[in-house]
């Protein structure tokens, strides 16, 4: 896996309250002693976040702010699996499971195709 | 960079319409052929199905969902990255240079802390 | 209350498969037999797609868009009162409850500047 | 027009900084000078909150918070409508305007109709 991914993952985790995590010290702590309503109110908000920032890059052309707020939605998503114990490995894992795209594409162009034919 | 991220942004950036992608057979030329607002409802969808699948979580235990749901949001996050010419790479490094995530914490960590003065 | 929510909530009531909603003839009857999650994800993707309009109205000046999503928002806030057995009124009740905003108000402006001092 | 929508709407307007709202008093007030992107976050965060509360309310059984979320969306889409000119009754007309929801309804039937042939 990527060393990045694996480092955030292992930092995340030593942030849990039985991992000696701080909410004092860490705000990946207070996350997680605020509880699964505060880590998914951050995923609503960095994906609107995201949203914003794509439709301001074709304003002003700078994309860097693309870029910053999907590092946060990811940051953010890493925070969500390690509140339900599950690992990026795993979320690679699936994306790898749906090799080439070939499967996932498939079931999803044939949806897209039919919502054009409405005008959708 | 991990091998799968890397292998699916290759592909992701196959199916963009001026390196051949076929809308009638790629999901993801598809997207490209819509345009922006296609790819960014669907972050909005995307993330919206992650917060309820981290909600059924808590009450069948099933976290299998979540995991899916975070694939989801992932991948049409690599999406929306080929659509504004970056990379996953960039992305990480991004997240690396927050490192040991000292710095974004320290920030993060002050609001939040004020946010709970005000009982938020 | 509104003579148009109020008729709006009472066709959305006769779309229940119970008051005899057609899910073959009615896009609400077709939500309500689909349940929560269906619903929930329009909500999602109507809010996405006002955040969207309003960042084109801001290009184009053209702010019908806007107009319209928030009618969809509204439209499907409606549907999910509704699947909860709540009415419009009681969200107007609710808002009328703050009355001047004075109270939400008072809150809501303690925390913004409480996050402004730490350059949110 | 419901008078709740009305005044609520007659109230935010007078919270405009051109209208001598003080965004040391007021949460609204506050808003409109941060500007469109922090009051399109509050669409995204309280699209979101509602999504959760629903979910919660099937577990709890308790409705209350779903109203209370619904309440505090409208109440940022009355002040994004604010922010655009825009006026509650403008959204009441086109709701209005959809009589019946039947155009709405057979444009969306036809749309849901054929997602679902596709098992989405």
């Amino acid at each position: 896996m990527s060393t990045t991914l694996q480092r955030i993952a292992a930092v995340i985790e030593s942030r849990k309250p039985a991992n000696g995590g701080d909410p004092a010290q860490s705000y990946v702590a207070r996350l997680f002693s605020k509880g699964d309503d505060a880590i998914l109110k951050k995923i609503g908000e960095e994906a609107t976040e995201t949203v914003m920032a794509a439709k301001d890059a074709r304003v002003d052309g700078d994309t860097s702010k693309v870029l910053y707020e999907c590092a946060d939605l990811w940051f953010h998503t890493l925070i969500l699996l390690a509140q339900f114990d599950l690992t990026p490995q795993q979320v690679l894992d699936e994306l790898a499971r749906r090799e080439g795209l070939s499967g996932l594409e498939e079931k999803a162009n044939r949806k897209l195709i039919e919502r054009e034919k409405n005008g959708d």
